[in-house]
């Protein structure tokens, strides 16, 4: 039996609230061998008094030695398989730009290149132009029409776009257009299944007419596509435990990630405070939270340790804004490791705090990497979080008799 | 390849004996953050002394998070995965009577209820009958017949029955007949497979027949059917993994569990001290060894955190009666957390003890939740004990070249 059908068979509905607090790359890396860590090094009383009544683990995102994107890192937090559940990278931009992907939409991530009269890549980010041009770029290329299909051009960032395709019978198995190195010509949008060639013949279409909408736009007289697909098929997380999810992220890509599993998405704010003030008037709303904290990560990415550690301060310091709502399960993780001595995500088991009533105490007083170590919870894949938060939460009925 | 085939293939036999102790329910919680849990509160210095030469662990019955019934619970440690081989309702409550269901059987439990003069159902345990009056009713019960199937029926206790329909092509996926509310009639018997259409025209014979015979014993005047289903096809243990295995369990379940797996059911009277007794007698005919002790559970559910010590004790004083036969691997387990604090099953991880003479010792000296969390068995699903039992016992080769 699946995991998600052993939760639609135990699950049972009653008044528990459950809270998922997600520290973007919460996990770290001591500077030197020996070293504490980000979060070992960050005062976190309040944290700590979870440790110290709660449990703690390490989950590892995906299997061992995996480093997560924030999509897989989230599902598997979900309790979504991320071997299983695939997110191709069109997307995952189109969700993190909130735009609404239905099952007919194709999404694409698009780049703006500098091409050269021979048709050949030179700048494979267009100069990295301003955010603004992109979107003035974005509006042109929206007015392209192909017949039998609708067509989206969104700006994300700088070079960045997302691309949709709505119509039927769009499957989304096409190669990249995007070589990967500079020198070179675009490659063909190449259909890797039947399912899919329509949907390549339309991209080619476009890319043809994008050509030519382009072409006095130096430097970015062009665009790549890459990870062409359709957004998975993935049971919503209120089929999958009966609970009703309310998300509460600043950032686009979370709250897409939130939408994907058919979490209602709620109004974040900007800020931290927003949210915990968002999570208090929507308490009666919902049975599930999902809190989404960015800093963490951020400041991990740019190589930041003492930022990093101040962020994580930071969010210590609205804990008691959430253990003052008592909620019956409050768990606090990162979706993967992002060590600032690393400037990037990794594959390092992340630390996990869960405080219940029923969970059996660890001899843990702190939270960190070393001290999850030594926690009941011990090692385990992030996809167990949530049977783990539901029985704590009462509610699983008994498997068996 | 599967677990149960690496066992086929790796298993040698030899002279080795192994003793699985398993003391039902025996992972607790402490009664307050940061205390004791039962097992720790308990003086066990005969466990305390194999902790000290053996190795510790935490099983995971299921996965993280599901609490099991008994069933799944015993599987797991017998080394069948809880999740692919399912026992239903019926079929457990059978081997709960020691009833010894064959390849034909179709295994009901049922349940004596009231109905009123419409046919509705007013209370749905026939106000808790003692279990004589449940017994002769089950007399009159067992004198209907229906052509072309024998029909066995056995009272369990109080208001509970089994029923067991035996013939040829007789499927086991029938829908309960019991609604799980008052104020409603019992539901048809539906079957779910066009294999199971005869079992379901049969067990509606059977009710149509039942609600005469019982019309005059209120308030058991008729009764429900629950988890309608055949015995699980499950490997015989012996082929699995070359042993020859003797279940010496108090409770007519736990007989029933071994029996599933075609252990042979020892006779093991009614205390631990004949279970011992029947252990050092019957030492010469087997090579596996399977040893129930009940009551950590039961003081468990009864949430008598006392009670469930001085049993954990009780059982630490037998200890030296099972070790002075020199098992060469000795584990001690439960199937499952029994907290008294919940008083019910948990999905908490499970202490395991290993003694061996090829185990590597950790640093653990004594058994207990907090320790085990140190033990070099780590934690690690129920279904691997077995395979680390062979090796101990120098029964498994190595695997490849």
């Amino acid at each position: 039996m699946s995991l998600h059908d052993l939760m639609r068979q135990l699950q049972v509905r009653n008044n528990s609230k459950i809270v998922l607090v997600v520290a973007d790359g919460l996990g770290g890396l001591p500077l030197a061998p020996g070293g504490k860590t980000e979060l070992e090094t960050a005062q976190t009383p309040n944290l700590d008094a979870l440790a110290t009544r709660g449990v703690l683990g390490s989950s590892t995102p995906v299997i061992p030695g995996i480093t997560p994107g924030s999509g897989p890192g989230h599902l598997g937090l979900f309790g979504y398989d991320p071997l299983e559940f695939r997110i191709g990278r069109g997307v995952l931009e189109a969700l993190g730009i909130d735009f609404d992907l239905g099952p007919n939409d194709v999404a694409i991530r698009g780049n703006f290149c500098t091409i050269d009269d021979k048709g050949i890549i030179t700048d494979r980010r267009a100069g990295r132009i301003a955010s603004e041009i992109g979107a003035k770029l974005c509006e042109k290329l929206a007015k392209i029409k192909i017949p039998g299909v609708e067509c989206f051009v969104r700006p994300v960032k700088e070079y960045r776009l997302v691309i949709v395709f709505r119509g039927e019978g769009l499957g989304g198995n096409v190669e990249d257009t995007d070589p990967q190195k500079t020198g070179v010509p675009p490659l063909d949008p190449v259909a890797r299944d039947a399912a899919s060639k329509k949907t390549a013949d339309i991209a080619r279409e476009f890319l043809k007419q994008a050509r030519e909408v382009l072409k006095d736009d130096h430097p970015a007289n062009f665009f790549t596509m890459r990870g062409i697909d359709k957004r998975p098929q993935i049971p919503t997380f209120e089929e999958v435990y009966g609970l009703r999810a309310g998300a509460i992220a600043v950032y686009p890509m979370y709250r897409g990630l939130a939408r994907l599993v058919s979490m209602k998405v709620l109004d974040a704010g900007q800020t931290l405070a927003d949210q915990c003030a968002r999570l208090e008037k929507t308490w009666n709303d919902f049975d599930f939270f999902f809190l989404h904290y960015k800093y963490t990560d951020s400041t991990g990415e740019d190589g930041n340790f003492a930022a990093k550690v101040e962020r994580i301060e930071q969010l210590d310091a609205a804990i008691p804004k959430i253990t003052a709502l008592k909620p019956d399960v409050l768990m606090v993780t990162g979706d993967h490791s992002t060590p600032s001595k690393m400037k990037s995500h990794s594959w390092h088991p992340v630390p996990v705090l869960l405080a219940a009533d029923m969970c059996r105490t660890d001899p843990c007083t702190s939270f960190g990497e070393a001290e999850c170590l030594k926690g009941g919870l011990g090692q385990f894949q992030a996809k167990y979080l949530m049977s783990l938060a539901m029985a704590h939460a009462g509610r699983l009925e008994k498997y068996g008799a």
